[in-house]
């Protein structure tokens, strides 16, 4: 596959959703009667807490690292976070049999530290500083000739995640909306751009956090606007948006919703204790804005992407 | 169906798993590549925490609430219990349109209480010890002419509960061992029976916590002996086993492990961290069994039933 240097194409997506099949699991969709009691909704959840290194994030970097020349593959991925995507990268470049640099705030949590080494991945430590991240990550590429993989800006990761709707529109029965979590907004770019190419008459909406409400602010002003605090418990939808999502979140998503930290919270709980499975409060963003804002979706049949479950057993909110 | 008075055959297996399959999910068989590393062996869990009410007990109440004539199931159904088989009566009854009272100690969780109200139970509340509950059961019966569904020892049970194992030996490859975890013995023993018709090469182990090690020492001692205490984690697994349910596990089990407080907590943990599901600690038994028997289990496939996934989130055991 060669780099996508524009807005992908349904083609592009198509391509992409074979080259990376080897590399991830096709996760199934699950329902819920009592969810959809609650709802007055039928909603299929797409469950990608199920996908490997436990979140979407495997698409997007599978796909970004799929496109590199060999040339670029033998030096190696480099990336920095503290999250799922640092996992992605690592895993990726495990399965390429390339090395992975990974520039962690050495504060990261142990679990997440642990993860990446798990993989193979070649861990930088540096301060936890935007700047110092960046900093550092200049140095690893400056030095080893690795490719960084943006975590979300970037439209070879953009086609990855867009594959999670494109399973969600083949697996489900006709849907009448589609839900997907805001942070940078590779995921939901992703969803639009695939749901929109697939079935233009489905509805795409975007679900966040109001604490950290940049992309529904700046999805009504028509203007990026930026988050002024990261304070919420949806610590992966604290990013604010990136110069190529937002466009094609302004062009192609037809609303936001946003969730009070304590309704994602109480959606959070409702899928654990209800469907048994372990999610992120970051995926539970969707239901939260669902049931906050009911006559959006009552009598629809609604997908959810659920994003992730790595999650701290040890520090849960659940009282 | 008519009411077994004998030990189920392979021919009323088969019988009750086609009259129930309108009360049952037939549940999904999932593996885990890092726990089959972990454990060195290939591990298919058949997950029961997605069935009906959140565990296996659902098979056993509605098998038992299909076999009653028309005349009694008018009367309705009625147990006593604070956990699954609570649940498991309550909405049998729901779906065969009959009253269901349900005798709750006064201390049962509200949450097990709220569970049974949202199946439509009638919930009789009596003081915890074992006495006042069936005090308090023959009176409703007597009120009532409800008719009493065991939770474990009866053959109407144990043939819906051996219904588990025949999915799992269905949809999985075939398997060198299956294990379940023991209580009163009810899935236990249908496991064992069904296990040993369908193929008879196929080795059938128990799981039990080291502190409540009853079933343990009867099948080494060949009488029935009793726990001394009950002070386990694994809150489904404190009943002695009965009269109908010992013999058959005397006779059809292989082997009998146990698992340390340490290592039941360990294996569900690992369990919601690697696979992305919440499993009670009851049903993790078995896994623990085998982190810490490893040489029984290197190289099988090896088939675990995880029994249910109705855990109180706010009292977990994860630190």
């Amino acid at each position: 596959m060669l780099p996508l240097e524009q807005i992908p194409t349904l083609a592009d997506i198509r391509e992409t959703h074979g080259a990376i099949a080897h590399m991830i699991h096709r996760t199934p969709v699950l329902t819920c009667n009592s969810i959809d009691e609650l709802t007055g909704a039928k909603v299929y959840f797409k469950c990608e807490n199920f996908q490997k290194i436990g979140a979407f994030k495997m698409r997007g970097a599978s796909s970004a690292s799929l496109r590199l020349s060999e040339e670029e593959k033998k030096r190696g991925l480099t990336t920095h976070s503290s999250g799922n995507h640092a996992q992605a990268v690592a895993l990726s470049a495990k399965l390429l049999g390339v090395p992975a640099f990974i520039v962690m705030p050495e504060n990261a949590p142990a679990i997440k530290k642990a993860g990446v080494k798990s993989y193979g991945g070649n861990i930088i430590t540096c301060e936890s500083t935007i700047e110092a991240r960046e900093r550092t990550l200049e140095k690893v590429r400056a030095e080893t000739g690795a490719t960084f993989i943006h975590p979300y800006d970037d439209y070879n990761v953009i086609a990855g995640q867009a594959t999670a709707v494109k399973e969600l529109i083949e697996d489900a029965p006709p849907l009448d909306i589609v839900v997907s979590p805001i942070g940078g907004g590779g995921l939901m770019s992703g969803t639009a751009l695939c749901a929109k190419y697939l079935q233009p008459e489905l509805k795409v909406f975007g679900a966040e956090p109001e604490l950290v409400n940049d992309a529904y602010r700046s999805f009504r002003s028509g203007t990026m606007q930026f988050n002024t605090r990261i304070d919420t418990i949806a610590d992966g939808l604290r990013t604010n948006l990136g110069e190529k999502t937002f466009p094609i979140i302004k062009s192609h998503v037809d609303d936001i919703f946003t969730a009070s930290e304590e309704g994602i919270v109480k959606a959070m709980r409702l899928i654990w204790e209800r469907m048994k499975i372990i999610v992120e409060s970051s995926c539970s963003v969707p239901l939260a804005a669902m049931l906050e804002n009911p006559d959006a979706f009552a009598g629809k049949k609604v997908g959810i992407i659920l994003t992730g479950g790595n999650v701290d057993l040890g520090a849960l909110p659940f009282k």
